[in-house]
C-alpha cells in the first residue's frame, strides 16, 4: 500500500482526486500548500491556519537553515512544534532559494555553495544534508536537493543539469533510505493525539524533482530518470519561473503521463487560480505559491465573481482593496472568515498602515485559494472537468 | 438606580469591586481598557479581543474624525459595527489629541480650532460638536470635552484652564441631555442579539473630567465644579503628562472623596501596573493606557514573576524578548494564550521582522494587564488589598 490513494477519476481529462497520507495526517488532493518561509506564514498564527481549516503548510528550508538555525528547531523538537503547527508540513530542499537569491554561489558534482543572504556566512548544501536538514525539521514530505534553471535557459546547461540533478536525486533517495527508520524511532513528541495512529506509514515521503526547463526531450529524460528511482511522490521543478503560461501547460501535457499514477505529482510554485485548474486537469494534485499570501500584502484581494463556480468564465476577480473606489463601499470584504468586515475598513486599515490590514487580506485571499481547492475536488467528483 | 454598583468595598483601603452598565453590556470594575486608537487594537482583530476576554475598549475620537470620518462610521451604523466590536467602547473627546499631537491650534471660549496631523486640514472642534460626534460613533461611554493642561503647567494657566473646562463640561453636559433620547430611539442595529435587553438603561454614559494639574486647590475646585453637574462617571484628566508618581497618587488622595462614591472614578492613561494598583487603592475603577499595546511593539514583553500574586513585591517582570538570551529559550512564552509558543519562536519572529511577532508580544501583554486586573478584583474580594 503507497501512501497515495486515488478515489476518483476524471473521466473529461487526467484529473484525479485522492487522498495523501502523512505522519501529520492526511490530505485531500488536489491540494494548495501557504507558504510559511520562516516557519511562519506571513500575518497568520496556526489558529488562523485552523480557522481556515488549511490542512498542509509549506516551509524553506533555506531560510530556515539561515534563521534561526536548523540545530534549534531539531533542539525544540521539529518545525512542527518550534512553530506549533501540528499539521502536515512539506519542506523545499532549500536549491530553489540557494538558485535564485543568493547572489554568490557555486555548483560542484558534491553540493552547491552559496553565501547567506543576511550575512554573507559561507554554507555548502549537499544533497546528503539537504535531506539530513529535513529529517531533523520532521517535515512531513521531503524534497529531493535539485538544480533548478532559470528561464529562459540554454540547451546545452539543461542537459547537463538534468544529470546533476539526477545524480543528487539518486544520493537523496540513498541518504533517506539510510534514515528512514531512525526518524520513524523518534515517536513523534510533535504528533497531535490519535494523529499518528490514523497514518500506517509512519516514514516521512521523499519526493523526486523532475527538470528539463522547457525543453521536451530533457523533460522526458529526467522524468524517466527520476521516476527510476521510485520515490513517493513527483515534483514538476523548474516551472512558473518566467516561461510563458502555454509553455509551461506543454511541459505538464509529455511529461505528466510519464509519472506513476498510483504517486502524487507537485507542480512546484504554480500559481494563479487558472493555471492551477489547468494543471490540475493535466493530472496535478499539488500545489504551492506565494501569490495568495504576497499579494494580500500589497492590497490585492482574491473574490470570487458572485457564486463560487471555476466552471464559469472569469470566475473570480482580483481588487485593489486600497482603491479609493472602497473608501466607503460598506459591503462585507467576502461571504466567508471576513463576512462582518467592510471593505470601506479594511480600506481603511491599509489607508491607515494598521498590521491588521495585512493579516485581513491574507485571510481573505488563503480562504479564496483553499475554496477553489474545495471547488476543484467537487468538480472533479461531480464529473465537472 | 444608576448604571454603576458597588458589590465590594475593603475594609484596608478606598477600593472597590462593582458593575458598571453599559448599552453593550456590563462591565466588573476596576477594569482596563485595551486602546483602538483608530478603532482597531493594534494588530488585533476582533475574535482575538474575545480570546483574550477583553470586556471594553477604547476608541480615539480625534484620530477617527480625521480618518476615515465620522460620516463614514455613521453610515456604517456607528464605531461597533465598522470595526466589528460588539463590546462596550469608551470613546475620548478628541481634546486630549488636540493638545498633545496637533502642533497648530487656537484655542477660543467656543472650542478648539486645530490643524489635522495628516495633511494639515483645519477642524474646529467645541463641546457640542464633540458630543456630537461620539453619538455618530454610538459610544458606550463618551467624554466631555476638556483642555489637557501638559506637565509642568503655570498655576495661573492651570486656573484659567479649570474655568474653561467646568463651561465647557456644562455644555457638553446640555448637548447631551438634547439628544439622549434621540440616541435611544436608534433601536441599535449594531448590539449584539439579546444584549440591549440585558441592559436597563439604553442611554450613552456622560462622563465629566476634572484638571487642576498637580495643584490641590484647583484639583479640588475643578472637582467640585464637575461633580455639580452630575455626570454619570467623573475623570481624573491632565495626569500621566509626565508628573513624578507621586504627584499624581497625591492628586488621587485628595481629589477622589471628592468624587460621588456611588459612580465610576477614571484615571486617564495610566499605566504601569504597580501604579494601576495605587490608584485602584485610592478608589480609581477604570484605567485605559497604551503601555501593554505600544511596549509590546518594541519587543518588550509583561510577565508574572512565577504565579500571579500581586501582594507580592516584584510581582511581574518585563523582558526584551529580541534580546539574544532568548535566541534558543524554547520555554513557553506564557503560561495561557501562548502557552504553545516558545520564547525561542518569538525572538525569532522578531528577528525576521515577521507581522505575527507584534501580535504575539500585544496578545501576551493584553493578557497580562486583563489578567492583572482580575486578580486585583479578586484580591478586593478577599480583603487582600
Amino acid at each position: 500500500m503507497g501512501n497515495y490513494t486515488i478515489i476518483k477519476k476524471s473521466k473529461k481529462s487526467s484529473a484525479r482526486c485522492g487522498k495523501l497520507k502523512t505522519f501529520h495526517g492526511i490530505i485531500n488532493t488536489p491540494f494548495f500548500m501557504p507558504i510559511a518561509t520562516k516557519g511562519v506564514v506571513k500575518t497568520l498564527s496556526v489558529e488562523d491556519l485552523k480557522n481556515l481549516k488549511a490542512r498542509i503548510i509549506l516551509s524553506n528550508t533555506y531560510h530556515l537553515m539561515l534563521k534561526p538555525g536548523i540545530d534549534l528547531i531539531k533542539k525544540a523538537g521539529g518545525l512542527h512544534k518550534f512553530m506549533n503547527w501540528l499539521g502536515p508540513i512539506l519542506t523545499d530542499s532549500g536549491g530553489f532559494q540557494v538558485f535564485s537569491l543568493s547572489k554568490i554561489r557555486k555548483i560542484k558534482e558534491r553540493g552547491v555553495m552559496f553565501n547567506s543572504i543576511i550575512d554573507g556566512k559561507k554554507y555548502f548544501l549537499t544533497p546528503e544534508k539537504a535531506i539530513k536538514i529535513q529529517e531533523d525539521l520532521g517535515s512531513d514530505i521531503v524534497m529531493a536537493l535539485d538544480e533548478c534553471t532559470s528561464y529562459p535557459c540554454d540547451y546545452e546547461y539543461a542537459k547537463k543539469s538534468i544529470e546533476l540533478t539526477f545524480r543528487w536525486a539518486k544520493r537523496c533517495k540513498e541518504a533517506k533510505e539510510d534514515k528512514s527508520h531512525i526518524f520513524c524511532g523518534q515517536a513523534s513528541p510533535f504528533c497531535p493525539k490519535g494523529s499518528p495512529q490514523k497514518v500506517r506509514d509512519k516514514k516521512q515521503l521523499l519526493f523526486g524533482i523532475t527538470q528539463g526547463s522547457v525543453y521536451k526531450d530533457l523533460r522526458i529524460k529526467s522524468a524517466k530518470q527520476i521516476v527510476s528511482l521510485d520515490f513517493d511522490g513527483y515534483a514538476l521543478g523548474g516551472l512558473a519561473v518566467g516561461e510563458p503560461a502555454k509553455k509551461m501547460l506543454k511541459v505538464l501535457d509529455y511529461t505528466i503521463p510519464l509519472l506513476p499514477q498510483n504517486k502524487p505529482h507537485y507542480l512546484m510554485g504554480v500559481g494563479r487560480p487558472e493555471q492551477i485548474i489547468e494543471a490540475v486537469k493535466r493530472g496535478i494534485d499539488m500545489f504551492d505559491c506565494v501569490i495568495p499570501t504576497r499579494e494580500a500584502r500589497h492590497n490585492r484581494l482574491y473574490l470570487w465573481q458572485g457564486k463560487a463556480d471555476i466552471t464559469k468564465k472569469n470566475f473570480y476577480k482580483v481588487i485593489n482593496i486600497a482603491s479609493s473606489k472602497f473608501k466607503a463601499d460598506l459591503l462585507p470584504i467576502n461571504q466567508g472568515m471576513l463576512k462582518k468586515y467592510s471593505k470601506a475598513y479594511l480600506y481603511h486599515l491599509f489607508k491607515t498602515k494598521e498590521p491588521l490590514a495585512l493579516r485581513l487580506a491574507t485571510l481573505n485571499n488563503l480562504e479564496f485559494y483553499l475554496n477553489l481547492m474545495l471547488e476543484i475536488r467537487r468538480a472533479i467528483k461531480r464529473g465537472m472537468i
